[in-house]
């Protein structure tokens, strides 16, 4: 096997011995690691760093303690320097975790669960590579060695990166990894780039650290790369009262709100357009396995849930990531195991430049640390000694088609009891949601002045009273720009109800904007 | 019983009543919470709310999405609005953790062990307040509410506050709690007030948001009222090119790095002087329960390590807070489970008045959300569904004891081998952190023209060729103050290493001291 030509699959199917040619895994209590200990050899590029710190965070040094650290690799030496408890204080002895088996994987004893277990003592008993006294205890910002050797594993076999110093560093989450992220990239009056409808949570983040919005037109598609280079070639430092943004914030893959999915020449233009003006590209991107083909007939439906394609061929399926696509180390890519694990867990990770993911990973030493060593652990246990990579390629994949059937039961139900008069749609090819537009200029009191706002307000209440909850769109407008001549939107979700329970909520929101139109009630 | 006169004890004697007066338990996904759901109704006093909000904090505004949230409350809606994911797809289906009993509590089947579990439909099918479901999803900034109940109730234990409207908020662990607290209260450019050696993390998590540190020179007993009074009396803004500082961090308790503990005198003057300046106090407590008698004797040690005092008299034991002390709601407590359960965990809590525990949880929504449901659900089950506050005092207890051994095993090891002609102590009462004087007046390098620093260092690699890591107390320095006229200082822990290897590491220790000093090496 030739690593030095593998690709994402090559590398899947070979991880046993591309884990010979690397380092031993460390096992002891918050051993010093990175990426570098895990990549494949394969990756030797250029790469133009960017240049943007803020005052914050080119100003942090490393931890003192954590420094003196490296003296704990003197053979024999005793440590009475570090105030790490020690794990015989520990009240849990053991954890064990009853966990499902994606379709397709033997069933074991437990019917179609598998049961993963972590105790004390198991690196000391040679039961594995991790355990409780060092999950339980202190840890590194950028995660454990254990799991971080996953995700890197896992960046290389999905994105390849082009270049060679990319790092990863686990979080807890990518709220905290863009909070993060913003206070080490931005100064307060910065302006950052957004998509024109965003995600309100990261438009909510970055207002209070005395950052503005500077919103960047969509289409279906998303985002508009000659609306881009407009404004920044446009960019008129004394009217704005702020230099020319450099950071550009997008959720590419089944965007929140829109559910619009950026095809991968809208990628390559958008990372042209990031080229010309050096912008640093955060490609937030949660539901970016949650892609799936258009609408399908029920009877292609039905054939094709029966079986899952292959891996070769489901990455492949996958529209290119800015990650893979970044040759200047310009992208930082947020990824995170919320929408496809759980949420809960708080677990995610960043990958991006070595120079940037040092100076975040220096930024989470003193604020968030590292996730949880428990959340930590049970992932690991999981993903690697569970399911492994191609395990958790065939979860994915099962877990596309669940959301596939959920979100073809919307759009049935949208088809069945939404009037086509006001009411239109796109069918979302990637995520978790369904981005309804509905014609404000149709409603019966625009004639006595009504605002598109004032209308949407209406809508809403309307639903609320007719029992279907939804997200207005104005809750997204980026920058707080007004409706003005857009259509109304309203975001829906396909991810939390059941089938029925949504056939039911869009019949209610038929109900409630056929009142409001004072269209005919009868469907 | 009357409630209204009830003490840390009489509430922990009548948990099962006190909760009856509650609300209930709300147990469905991210419910909306706070300790007001939890807090015994005894709590009735005025409090003056402080006012240092910083720019970022004070402009916080709440979640958009959250707020939509209260229309869930809506009876029979159903939710398109958030998209939480479905917790069929988790695919973590149940949890048993095998956990510790402290001691004097009944062994189970498990040996000493006994066993705690969760699964996704317990709530569903009756089987407690808290589920997977609930912990595996997105939650609420502020914390579970489960776990909230708890440390709720912990603190009014231990704690009693005065005022009414003090408020929990669970946190990733203090480290996070104190970067957030940073940003909440502190603009770039001004000073904070730290005790002269201060923990160097929080020092480093201060310095790059722009802050400056005051130092405030200490005895045995910890921070000098009368020298802090003097610096704020004395604050000369155009000289210092910064407004007076409002913001006092301390370890009351153990402190970190010198050990020292202030008594319950020393407390009640700090916060007069914290009064007469209007400052915040951050009292961060990681080894507030790690508190413990000054050496005993062989013969006593044996006697008292072998039965608990009961619970009101350990209360009873332990030196007042601040937060207990606060009349004016000027106080933030940093509360973790990192030093008494596990650091892996990442939990904390903060304890203070509403108004900035509020603006703290605004700012974790953006930012850490909450910490690893799994972490939570975990903590919950173990100490309120298994221990209980009064078997939770137990294990503090029980800890206390086994820090109490450790730190005597060191000072034993430090009476042995270290040469006094040049080395002293005093004995710490709370924590895990033992702090070594070192003449180095004395030091034979001296007349050469060594500085005190140049010695420290020497003496450190003294050790680390010996065998044994120290930290340098220069790296504890506030504000990067040099060693001046002070005398040099060694952190060491006895948290970390077994007795033995304590012994070992003080005896590798004095050679090296002996060596670096040209004393008699005979023992």
């Amino acid at each position: 096997m030739d690593l030095h030509t593998a690709n994402g699959s090559t590398l899947l199917q070979n991880i046993d011995q591309w884990r010979e040619l690397c380092e031993p895994m460390p096992t002891g209590i918050s051993p010093a690691t990175s990426s570098d200990k895990f990549k494949s050899p394969v990756q030797f590029h250029a790469i133009a760093s960017i240049h943007f710190l803020s005052e914050e965070s080119a100003s942090r040094k490393g931890s003192t303690l954590k420094v003196a650290a490296r003296y704990l690799k003197t053979p024999g030496i005793i440590s009475l320097g570090g105030g790490l408890p020690s794990p015989e204080y520990f009240p849990i002895e053991k954890v064990r975790v009853d966990v499902s088996q994606p379709a397709g994987h033997q069933a074991t004893a437990n019917g179609s669960l598998a049961t993963i277990e972590a105790s004390k003592g198991d690196v000391r008993n040679g039961r594995g590579l991790y355990d409780l006294e060092v999950a339980l205890n202190y840890g590194q910002a950028v995660g454990s060695a254990q799991l971080l050797r996953f995700v890197t594993e896992h960046t290389e076999i999905v994105h390849s990166p082009l270049y060679s110093d990319w790092q990863c560093c686990l979080t807890s989450g990518t709220t905290y990894a863009w909070d993060a992220t913003l206070r080490m990239l931005c100064q307060r009056g910065d302006y950052i780039l957004m998509e024109e409808y965003t995600f309100s949570s990261a438009q909510e983040t970055a207002l209070p650290q005395g950052l503005q919005i500077a919103p960047v037109p969509m289409d279906d598609d998303g985002l508009l790369p000659e609306r881009l280079d407009e404004i920044l070639c446009s960019w008129d430092v004394q009217a704005r009262g702020a230099r020319k943004p450099h950071v550009l914030y997008m959720v590419p893959t089944g965007q929140n709100p829109t559910g619009r999915t950026q095809p991968a020449a809208r990628r390559r233009a958008i990372y042209a357009v990031a080229q010309r003006h050096d912008l640093c590209i955060i490609e937030d991107e949660p539901y970016y396995f949650l892609q799936m083909p258009t609408t399908t007939t029920g009877a292609e439906q039905e054939s094709s849930s029966s079986e899952l394609p292959s891996h070769e061929s489901f990455l492949q399926s996958l529209i290119p990531s800015y990650l893979s696509l970044d040759v200047d180390g310009r992208v930082l890519r947020l990824d995170s195991f919320s929408k496809v694990l759980a949420p809960g867990l708080r677990v995610g990770w960043i990958v991006g430049a070595e120079r940037l993911v040092e100076r975040f990973t220096r930024g989470c030493e003193t604020s968030n640390q590292n996730p949880s060593g428990v959340s930590q652990i049970i992932i690991y246990k999981l993903l690697d000694e569970q399911w492994g990579h191609a395990g958790y390629l065939d979860w994915l994949m099962q877990l596309q088609q669940s959301y596939r059937r959920r979100r073809d039961g919307m759009l049935q139900a949208c088809d069945k009891y939404l009037p086509r008069e006001i009411a239109s749609w796109d069918a979302p090819v990637a995520g978790m949601f369904h981005w309804i537009r509905v014609d404000w200029t149709k409603h019966p009191a625009v004639k006595a002045g009504k605002t598109p706002e004032e209308i949407e307000e209406a809508v809403f209440h309307a639903a609320v009273d007719a029992g279907v909850l939804v997200c207005r769109g104005s809750w997204f407008r980026a920058g707080g720009a007004s409706i003005g001549d857009n259509p109304l939107f309203f975001r829906t979700t396909f991810a939390a109800a059941g089938a029925d329970a949504i056939s039911q909520a869009i019949s209610r929101l038929g109900q409630a904007l056929r009142a409001e139109y004072q269209l005919d009630s009868s469907v």
